[in-house]
């Protein structure tokens, strides 16, 4: 990691990043301009292909226009199937509505999904390219920051219940990744912060070089400056792929990492619902904040790091503290309890990412439930 | 394959089929007497894991208190879903519903999905193992002789959509399969038949030594004489595990031979609502006897050949032709396009297992539509 970015190369040729999964590897192709150039791309990887584009209404009034001609212009057959934006769309409803669109589109085996959207999407249509025919093929064209960092590399793919988030999902990769930095200019600026936390975890994960110069540059990323931002996306990408070739079904602990700042997120976004109150970002931001303080309280962090997290965090627009959630929350207990109806659940024990200091986390698999009570008590000040 | 079985060890242990995939071998025991064993089976194997027992009311009236019982002995927490028997029983609702039953009893990624019934349940429930937190383990139970034989080994998982049979899923291996023999003596008759189709597919794809050894001993298998159906309940997983094995998810062809008798048989179930007027054994039992026929007419393989199929089907009390399905059934054009919904298309050809005489069975990817149009025609007598 260098203190200025790699500039993007002049010809427009987008970043790539590998992922060298064995018999499955795809690559993260990251640039301006790449729904322009999809069509071209998997039509040149995969053939004449028929096309099923999940989306969703939000993104759709941008770029589903585009990204239609672009699969017209490389001749590869193409319907779509748009879906109302938002984490309830993440449903049982969604999938058996998706999927039936899919069979009745007539797609095979070797036909493609393709995933135009954020992580809502890219889960979903993910988890629909999953199970129909016991597995198709797709693509993800994430359009949200937080998915061009995060969901749409690594194969997590899936719904949610009433009974919570993620809960229900298979491990299926995409065969390529197109990140469109472009895209990301019709989203919102609370987007693209959300988005940034998940960059900045990366950071604080293992690379304190990383975590440095978003400290100096963060303004340029959230800003858009195009360079910062593949910069970004891409030291993200690079950073979820090793973990993701390392562990791919999350069974050996290292992909665990990428967890940070999501036991406490994940309890909070149920506690509020999964909605606008706080979107996943946001949570990850508190979730990550939590992190670090509930280390430097268990004495396994320099308080130092901790306030400099919190601070980085606060000055990229992110919120840092259960307070900052507007409303009500349920009370410490409830809280705890929240998580560990969490997936990341082992015999009673709660798991935590927590941190000896910045970019150096790590598993902690007996995290006593007390101690967390304990600890959001500190936080809410009692 | 002799001309007469080994008999059972005199000690009552299981015969042992293993299914050696790399990364996930399992074991399948065969005998009599392995529910009441399940619980310290399981308990051996996996320790002290919880348990969700999936099952149909038919099934629960007569092995469920048992089932549980052994798990109460070997002190494994467990707790059931029992569902209605049938077909529509693999749905999205019931998988909602499994899905939410598992996430209410709290079972964790190392707990237990036990499938306790015919392939319906063992379906279902092995796709609800696959996909509720990305990934349970599950242990099939099988009651049915179909599921002995075929549907409890391999690892396909899924549910029909209105669309077509198996159009949703996973491969999903089981950790443990326990095929317990005398479970069958509650089955009816006809589901005992309906399962021996399946035995007699496997001798006919590879195996005429097994399908001489059937022409001789049918009746006992039938009858269920635990020595001859243990023996041929063996002979069938050692013959679908070996197929597995070299094609674990029916990419190289190599699986796809299973599939002998089924692209017809599907179409049938299809045209009859998947219900009682046609079971899943008759229906490939009809398609083994047409994909001979078909095979004849083509020039492939001898119509003695053919004829001795249909013979044997015939005296094993099962069906093998077009009009012996109660019932009106779709025209020719119309039974081929719903074997082009079937999943086995590539590309508007159809795939057929052909035989070029009794176990030489091969697989033709490239089979004229108008053909099979043709061959129909022929077999309603025009
Ligand atoms: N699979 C994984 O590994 C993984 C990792 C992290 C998060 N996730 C999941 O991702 C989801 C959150 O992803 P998200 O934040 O991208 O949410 P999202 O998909 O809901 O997108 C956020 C909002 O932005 C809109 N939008 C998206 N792209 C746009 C664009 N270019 N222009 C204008 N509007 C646009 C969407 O319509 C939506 O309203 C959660 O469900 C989370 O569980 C999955
Ligand atoms: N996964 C695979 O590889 C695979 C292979 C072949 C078939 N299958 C599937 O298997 C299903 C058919 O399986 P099946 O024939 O076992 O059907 P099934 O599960 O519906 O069982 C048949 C009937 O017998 C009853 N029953 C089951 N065991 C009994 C017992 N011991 N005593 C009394 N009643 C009992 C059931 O309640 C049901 O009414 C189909 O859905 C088919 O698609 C899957
Ligand atoms: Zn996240
Ligand atoms: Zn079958």
């Amino acid at each position: 990691m260098t203190a200025s970015p790699a500039p993007l190369a002049t010809d427009g040729a987008p970043l790539v990043v590998p992922v060298p999964l064995a018999g499955k590897a795809y690559d993260i192709l990251i640039g301006p301009g790449l729904v322009a150039r999809a069509g071209a791309e998997i039509a040149a990887r995969f053939g004449a292909v028929a096309v099923t584009i999940v989306t969703d209404e939000a993104v759709a009034a941008h770029h589903l226009g585009p990204l239609a001609e672009s699969f017209a212009a490389a001749g590869l057959a193409h319907e779509s199937v748009v879906l109302p934006p938002g984490e309830q769309t993440k449903s049982f409803a969604s999938l058996e509505h998706v999927v039936d669109a899919v069979l009745a589109q007539r797609r095979e085996r070797g036909d493609l999904v393709v995933a135009l959207g954020g992580g809502v999407i890219g889960d979903l249509a993910g988890f629909v390219a999953a199970i129909v025919r016991r597995g198709m093929r797709f693509v993800q064209i994430p359009t949200t920051l937080l998915s061009q960092v995060d969901s749409s590399v690594g194969g997590k793919t899936g719904i949610n219940t009433p009974r919570g988030k993620n809960l229900v999902g298979a491990f299926h990769q995409p065969s390529l990744v197109l990140a469109d930095t472009a895209t990301l200019t019709t989203l919102s600026p609370r987007h693209v912060r959300a988005g940034y936390a998940e960059i900045a975890k990366y950071g604080l994960i293992d690379d304190p070089d990383l975590f440095a110069w978003l400290e100096a540059n963060h303004g340029a990323v959230t800003g858009l400056d195009p360079a910062a931002l593949a910069h970004a996306v891409a030291a993200s990408c690079r950073a979820k792929a090793r973990v993701v070739v390392e562990d791919e079904f999350e069974t050996e602990g290292a992909r665990a990492l990428l967890n940070l700042g999501h036991t406490f997120g994940h309890a909070l976004e149920t506690a509020t619902g999964y909605g606008e109150r706080l979107i996943h970002g946001e949570a990850v931001a508190i979730g990550v904040a939590l992190a670090f303080r509930f280390s430097a309280q268990l004495g396994l962090c320099p308080p130092e790091d901790a306030a400099r997290v919190a601070a980085h965090l606060h000055a990229a627009g992110l919120p840092t503290r259960l307070s900052d959630v507007p409303g009500d929350l349920p009370d410490d207990a409830a809280l705890v309890a929240l998580m560990a109806q969490d997936k990341k659940v082992k015999r009673g024990k709660l798991t935590f990412i927590l941190a000896r200091g910045i970019g150096q986390s790590f598993i902690a698999n007996d995290v006593d439930p007390a101690a967390v009570t304990a600890f959001l008590g500190t936080e809410r000040g009692r």
